[in-house]
């Protein structure tokens, strides 16, 4: 009677297209919902000659399952997750195994894995990504948490994933919430993406005066080369997509970008962890200004920009200059990416694999690339890799870039178009090579008017200033030489 | 015997300044500190010769105030906060006040507000401005919480804080954690201030090369102008103060800006709210770049930068050009910090009186200035104000500003000298005024990967492209025409 190899619940597209794929390659899925009638019209239509087998009670979805059983949750993140988990609970045993397939933030799996631990289950997070179109024929999968989990699940992971190379796109995160974790930065990382890519985008357009069609040309050529990936991909197919009166659907659709929260999370958490992942919170930013569209048309109508001037430059050197400008960018953005996860790991005692983060997002998701091979190859070289810009296949990367993407920001500047990604790109890029930064300025006004104190420069000391010491100065001869203890402005 | 007109628990640096402060000012403080050694140490020395007294209980600093009581805590944020109210609440009696005037983060303030309103208590969290010096001589206070407090406390505060052309700074700022709100973004637009003056002194030094007294000289000039302000003064102060060798003081300050967590709340709280506050979020990263000083130093060995090239232009333009972006810029950060507090009043349904909010920065506090009268008068002529930017003043301001700004962050780009701070606030601000934001390309990617659907631009509506509906096309002409509902990508 238990014949499944895993079961699945929630029956939205993604459920349903990640059933069918693990039936594609040769597992018994046992299908429910929590509206069962969703599991019967499954059955009879989506599923209809497939093995997929239906269950219409938690007890009967148990019952048909192998053990150690697996059962994935594809349903909403947040109170339906838990209240799933308490509803499985008490019909599993000792090593059964439950995976929340949703896009859950990472804390409340880290409080999942702990909880069903000490009942003797075993929990995994799992980023799924690559959407509708990946969960049915492969996507990206980034599981996490108990590591006894990994054996069990593991052969039914990397089938399912997508393969690049002959290599899966499924592998074990880590342990805790490392699995949930990976996708959100993943997620992050992708609201970056598409944020410069809308902005070169809009340079073509607006800066340069081109067609949707001529802009499409441009995403397909750059898409043979450093840029080649699945969203520069879609990026030329939507910009030759027609409405039925021949306009590009593109110039149609409104200009007020949602989001689901999971950029956000990325931009707070590095915020919380003090890591500059400056191109992420430009992204999730840019989409809150485009949210007030209406504002923003009441400002077009009285704010003047630059004069409008003609480029009369050259616009071949220009679109490689571009095409160069929003690599170098990509770079700077899965080098904060990376610092980010780094960072995390290094504060959670977590033992991620970047070399592998970076395989598994090549195929199979959102942001799936050529350019994940380059990161996968640095991480190989040197695991210890302390950023991206170290490595020697970047760091040419962004020394042949950088003069053409100068150029397109100092372009951008003077003609008023806003390109806040790419040049926070350019920012930290030069921050981040800058040996002496004016931060002791800030340190000086802070010791002024808060006595927070400073430190030395290295090679500055002297006896009235030594290393390693908080020093406070008496900037202005009254106030006191009492540096601030518990009470900070 | 109950003489007091106001306790003050906390006898650090701030404490110990605002309760000689309210001394000067005539009202008859009792001082309590935890450890209680602190408080005979503070009557024999610091406060000797005044009419403070001492408390070395609880109950002995309940006993000594006049009813309605009112404490002041001037205590580390965080739990000792909690601690003292529970210490002090079985003394107290209805109508009561206590008063947190620490750094607490405003989510505790609603809910300390919101319990001791059950016990009949009144709770008031205030925001105190201006370091040790505005404690001593008069800071800007930001109180909020119970309504009926601030008959009680309104003379106080307002005698106790500093006075601007006869105006005190201090005012009420609303119901539950307003004062404490109130204050965060505060600390957020001093941390975008503070990056804003530091990038400024950058590229003066390493743009053009002149030496700290030079660049001292720049600042003071600009004191006498639009960029008037404390931290301006205190900058060519820092500027001009030499150690010892007669090397300015400032060359030898490690450049690694630390932070106490106030301006990430600020930035973070944005990111939730969805506004994009994006001059705060880069100042913050700018302190955390700032902070990987090893990682910085190794990096500046390995990259290469742009070829140096001296400035062969008009210095002197330059430098006012740099007064226009540094104002501009300025601007732009206090637009979105008010656009922020204006989401987030409409969010809890606060009445913040913004006009109230810039008359009471305009003295006593870190970011004190000229410029918050104008914003003063732009919310008094207009208090629905929809931007600063729509306000006429600011508006000529920036559209006065703009070409110098834009010529000074295009130099930068090109220069290689990062200006984080400068370019979002000009991104922004091309961005806000852009009617059409490629934000349309993201919705088209978001659906055609995710099938998160789009809406129509107004004015493109047709059969097919229905106003006020959620739009989800087949673009591959696969993969189905379900939309995604319970599982987002």
């Amino acid at each position: 009677m238990a014949t499944g190899d895993i079961g699945l619940i929630g029956l939205a597209v993604m459920g349903q297209n990640l059933i069918l794929n693990m039936n594609d390659k040769g597992f018994n899925v046992i299908a429910y919902n929590r509206t069962t009638s969703k599991v019967d019209h499954f059955l009879a239509n989506e599923a209809k000659g497939t093995k997929v087998q239906g269950a219409h009670s938690i007890e009967e979805l148990v019952s048909k399952l192998k053990r150690p059983r697996k059962i994935i949750l594809l349903v909403k993140a947040g109170p339906a997750v838990d209240d799933f988990i308490s509803q499985l609970t008490p019909h599993l045993e000792k090593g059964d195994i439950i995976i929340d397939g949703g896009n859950s933030h990472y804390p409340d799996t880290i409080r999942r894995v702990k909880e069903l631990e000490t009942k003797g289950l075993l929990f995994v997070g799992s980023g799924v990504s690559g959407g509708e179109e990946g969960a049915r024929y492969g996507p990206s999968l980034m599981p996490g948490g108990s590591p006894d989990a990994w054996p069990a699940i593991k052969e039914i992971f990397q089938k399912t994933s997508a393969q690049v190379q002959g290599e899966p796109c499924a592998d074990w995160m880590g342990e805790s919430g490392a699995g949930h974790y990976v996708k959100m930065v993943h997620n992050g990382i992708e609201y970056g993406d598409m944020q410069l890519i809308a902005e070169a985008y809009d340079i073509l357009k607006r800066g340069l005066g081109l067609h949707e069609d001529e802009i499409a040309d441009i995403f397909e050529k750059w898409n043979k080369g450093v840029l080649d990936s699945f969203l520069v991909e879609i990026t030329y197919n939507i910009l030759r997509f027609k409405d039925d009166d021949g306009e590009p659907l593109l110039t149609k659709i409104l200009d007020q970008a949602g989001q689901k929260g999971t950029g956000k999370w990325t931009a707070v958490n590095a915020l919380d962890a003090g890591v500059p992942v400056t191109l992420i919170g430009e992204a999730v930013f840019a989409r809150t200004l485009s949210a007030i569209k209406s504002e923003r048309t009441r400002a077009n109508k009285v704010i003047v920009g630059p004069e409008k001037e003609a480029f009369r430059g050259d616009k071949k050197q220009f679109i490689d200059d571009l095409e160069q400008a929003l690599y170098a960018s990509k770079i700077i953005s899965y080098t904060q990416g990376f610092m980010l996860m780094r960072e995390t790991a290094k504060e959670l005692d977590w033992h991620l694999n970047y070399a592998s983060i970076a395989r598994i997002w090549r195929g199979g998701c959102i942001i799936k690339s050529v350019f994940l091979g380059d990161i996968a190859s640095a991480y190989e070289k040197n695991p210890n890799l302390e950023s991206l810009l170290f490595d020697g296949f970047f760091k040419k990367a962004v020394h042949k870039a950088q003069p053409g993407w100068r150029r397109i920001i100092a372009q951008a500047v003077l003609w008023g178009i806003p390109l806040p990604a790419f040049s926070t790109a350019l920012a930290f890029f030069d921050g981040y090579r800058s040996d002496i930064l004016p931060a002791n300025l800030i340190q000086g006004q802070r010791d002024y008017f808060g006595a927070h104190t400073f430190r030395v420069l290295p090679g500055k000391e002297n006896p009235r200033l030594k290393a390693g010491e908080d020093i406070h100065v008496n900037w202005t001869g009254h106030g006191g030489n009492v540096s601030a203890s518990s009470y900070n402005a």
